[in-house]
């Protein structure tokens, strides 16, 4: 059992945490957070299934007086643990760096920190091999995570020569105060973080891409205009698709009208969190532009990130050396694939 | 074991079943709806929990090629049960009532449908005792009931006189795209329905209102100016809601922002479907006009009317003759109250 | 003529100088701002219909570079008038207070500098006497403004002795995207600052009140439970509402459903910038609770205050001494009233 | 002076109303509509610039009760003039065209009628000459028509040989309480509409598209990947775009940070209703995807096909003959193209 930290219990953290606890091979022993925010009351009220420790001593009263059981401060959980998942704000990583380094502890940061602060820029499916037995990996951020789950996944079958996408993002996650956009379309800069991310990531695939704001909070939808290296059809795209344990193939017919019919159905499939971990491709969505191909995919931004995170543990701590065996684990505990009609994905 | 049937398997029909799945004291035999909807296919991706049954027989084909297991038809399902909750579409359970006649069956029906549509219109604390072994009861909509939880918590302290309310209204749910706003508030012809349902069950309060739709899914929020027949200052309304099992105070300090805190919050604690069955009230938004007292309630208008209508089943089977058991034994099972600090609920 | 500059040239800054330049008895002498925005862009591209004044030196460059014709410095404005229309952002206009301090010109603040910065909190109908031959004045915000004409107007006439007000507020301006909300409903700790500020201008009335962000940009909406000091009904109050110049009583029934078709509304009136100056009362929407009125109200935030602003110029400069002159003036040169059916205002 | 009648005075039909005035050689006659919608109010309200005519004989006695005069019937505005541009609700222009035969007048319906409905499918700069003289033209949609302006633009430059769109469409329009959208994205069937259309106009270009419905009114946002036929740069694009009268070239860096920002400016610009016509190309999202090139347009969906459909009128009735004169006098009447720096349109 390899002992698992998390550090910042926001709308990440929370996830990983959930992801981590669902692992047989791992243990979850606690999280960490700054302060008494709604996530930690809620880790109270549930009668804290983790211990939490306090990342920020001057507020040990402040914790006290709402009443949540403190086991210790961050670095208590940093020496308690093999490998630290850091989930706090875009900054505080490069920071929190320094103690783990100090406590030789490794770490897999999020997508919101620097390159630099990791050794590898990871990616479960796409470099699964260059993270293994690494001290530090930085996560993909969660519209990457998704886009490259699908690239990958054509071009390890044809091929990928380029991509442009257009990212609909979400602008703010539900429950969000502090961002938010009002009957507003925002664009951003071209070419966005996304597409050089998935060249670093994925050198062999050229990538652009447009980003725009959307006022929502229930899933990013990207468009994607791939190139392949040789021509294929929709029925090829769909069944590589559905081959994929981390794709959901959805359908208009059936019910699955927008990104919101994704976030509940995860809340009506039961999920904790009413989470999804899949990205979704839309059947009737999948069209040909000369030989390019173009589709949509769904990226469920709360919970997508959590695989791949997963995955990250394991190549970090070698528990698995190669891709297979790493996110295969990874799936099988966190039930991924058992939704696809007629694929066994050996679950 | 009293055996139940929910019959429109929608936001509340599905609910309705967790809630009755959760009584100790009842069976939920099974749940009846017209077609594949992503309802259903969840049902069935989570392994069929409950036994579904089909409404619509020309439907049949439809269903089995998504590969929902069918149980048999509505009439199967009513002959096999004590009672129905009737979730249907405003005006469906009317129609479906003959059925419930023709059975000698009892039935809850939601608030879309017509009052005349039942011997009681019916709210778990303001009128239990009148629905005790009616055959046809029709619950309060998620406004009034969460409305009415906390006015007739008010009145049995100090007795109200009258209400003036407005309701700001989400427009519609998480994942609904039939119905929408978009930047728009939308004003209704005054009184609102709610201030006269209000009446109808507190005959002794006089009520009025303004209803104004706003493009949200996550919550109403209704503000009311309650005139009460004794002065009460906050601290003494504080402590009525607190004492309540059905409303949570909450704070501003705390991080409950707003309508969306709640539903985050409900998500966070690991609830089914992301739920909530308490109405909130907030501390710093209780405030003095003259001898009149103002506060804001929030209502989450998916699972609001779930513990109601639980209620109105232990009426309506005389199950429990008063309504302190009767709310009792639905507060017990639904888990309701716990959060409250400091007060003993005697669960 | 009495000589006028505006300094800030946001969104209400730009709808000053409409407002001043439709006054025969008013010079528009320029507008002045710190960049070349927007709004700057477009007086450029209308072709400089006012000059234009940089207010930050070290902006020169930029502004000459985007072709913006500069007549000089914040300073040379100052020199040039009688008194300024300060609309910059909150606090800015408390240390430009020095400068016209220095130059001894009178100046007008909008609502979002403090009390303290001005002489008089001034609102056209409800104090205009207060300020006039005053230094500085400051206006009440444009939730507060609207409010204090309909409170004012039935105050008038029946004496209004205490309000509790809902506000329904929009959260950002069409454009704005430095600001939003996304899906959420927020609250705000209670009594509101806008029921503070009326008890501040109406000594005479006690007011308290709850206010609710929602994500919209067309317009604020207020209930008013208000307690009168003589019985009134409803038809008393459209009576007093119709006759008000600065009020507009609408329909539902006439298509006027909610805040967007206000907005909506002006623009097709060719209003510049489809704006619109009045507030609205929702005749469907006027009901009684016991002896108090309810009633509705839509505020156009981006140019509600414009009539009280040039209210205040009139006060301040002593060119009318009483509120019927000064108002009366204001409404006939930006045509107010003209509206109202069979009502004759003396246009 | 041709004689112009409008049919149908909604969003579309006030505009082009408005667009047909400032046509130097046309004069319109009228407008039509069946009831007093607030349109038809705030025509009246403005005094009645245009003749209104009474499309619904028994709507009579409510347009009287409204005081909306009325000149007429539908017939007689039809016998009055020589072409109609019908801008009905989908559906009806096709049982209008019944009445234009017998009156033997030309017509120009809008996008929402079937193609049959027209002896042409017509875009003023792809087909202009396709339309001279045709009896029956109907315009494109707004998404297309503004597509196509951008499309066509570059095609005759260089050639383009294919475009893969994804169409982020704004869900209503301004007041508009009867569709709209709450927190969702929603997927519509590829390939759109907008794709198939466009190469019914340009068959020598292939294309196909992706169109996400997004809950916002100011503006639809296009990205195009466009495979041009010789290669270009990024500059060209820009040089070929900045030349072009219904093109406006905007840069996030001077505050067009996206599709609300448009909005704004062209309020502000003082524009009547607040319209723009011109669609709008951000400079900073143009890039290069290997040899193809990525934009992203903004469509100013209440006034964007008014150009186009004015020169419809001009290829009707044969004012103009070849497309260059046609566009000119239109472009010079509406003026078009001003704003573009260092740029000479010959206006």
């Amino acid at each position: 059992m390899v002992k698992v930290g998390v550090v910042g219990y926001g709308v990440i953290g929370q996830r990983l945490a959930d992801g981590v606890d669902l692992q047989e091979d791992m243990e979850l022993v606690g999280v960490a957070d700054v302060a008494p925010t709604l996530a930690v009351r809620a880790l109270k009220e549930k009668g804290m299934p983790y211990r939490f420790y306090n990342s920020l001593p001057e507020n040990q009263k402040l914790l006290e007086e709402a009443g949540i059981p403190v086991s210790g401060t961050l670095e208590d959980l940093i020496k308690s643990v093999d490998i630290v998942l850091d989930a706090t704000s875009a900054g505080v990583g490069a920071r929190n760096k320094e103690l783990y380094q100090k406590h030789n502890v490794k770490a897999v940061f999020q997508g919101g920190e620097k390159n630099s602060v990791a050794d590898v820029f990871f990616h479960g499916y796409a470099n699964y091999e260059q993270g293994v037995n690494k001290q530090f990996l930085k996560l993909t951020s969660c519209n990457t995570t998704g886009l490259i789950r699908a690239v990958d996944c054509l071009d390890r079958q044809v091929g990928i020569e380029k991509v442009a996408i257009t990212i609909i993002r979400r602008v703010a996650d539900p429950g969000d105060y502090h961002r938010g956009l009002t009957n507003a379309l925002q664009m951003d800069k071209a070419p966005s973080h996304q597409a050089i991310d998935l060249m670093t990531i994925m050198p062999q695939v050229q990538a652009t891409g447009i980003l725009v704001h959307t006022p929502v909070t229930h899933g990013h939808i990207i468009t994607v205009v791939a190139t392949p290296k040789r021509k294929i059809n929709k029925e090829a795209v769909l069944q590589y698709f559905r081959a994929h344990p981390r794709i959901r193939v959805v359908r208009l017919e059936d019910g699955f009208l927008g990104n919101a019919s994704l976030f509940r159905y995860a809340r009506d499939l039961g999920n904790p969190r009413g989470d999804m971990y899949e990205i979704a491709v839309w059947e009737e969505a999948i069209v040909n532009s000369g030989d390019d191909i173009m589709f949509a995919i769904n990226i469920p931004q709360e919970a997508v990130v959590i695989p791949e995170s997963i995955d990250a543990i394991r190549a970090a701590l070698g528990m698995q050396a190669d891709m297979e065996s790493g996110v295969g684990l990874t799936n099988k505990h966190l039930g991924m694939g058992r939704w696809q009609k007629g694929v066994d994905h050996g679950l």
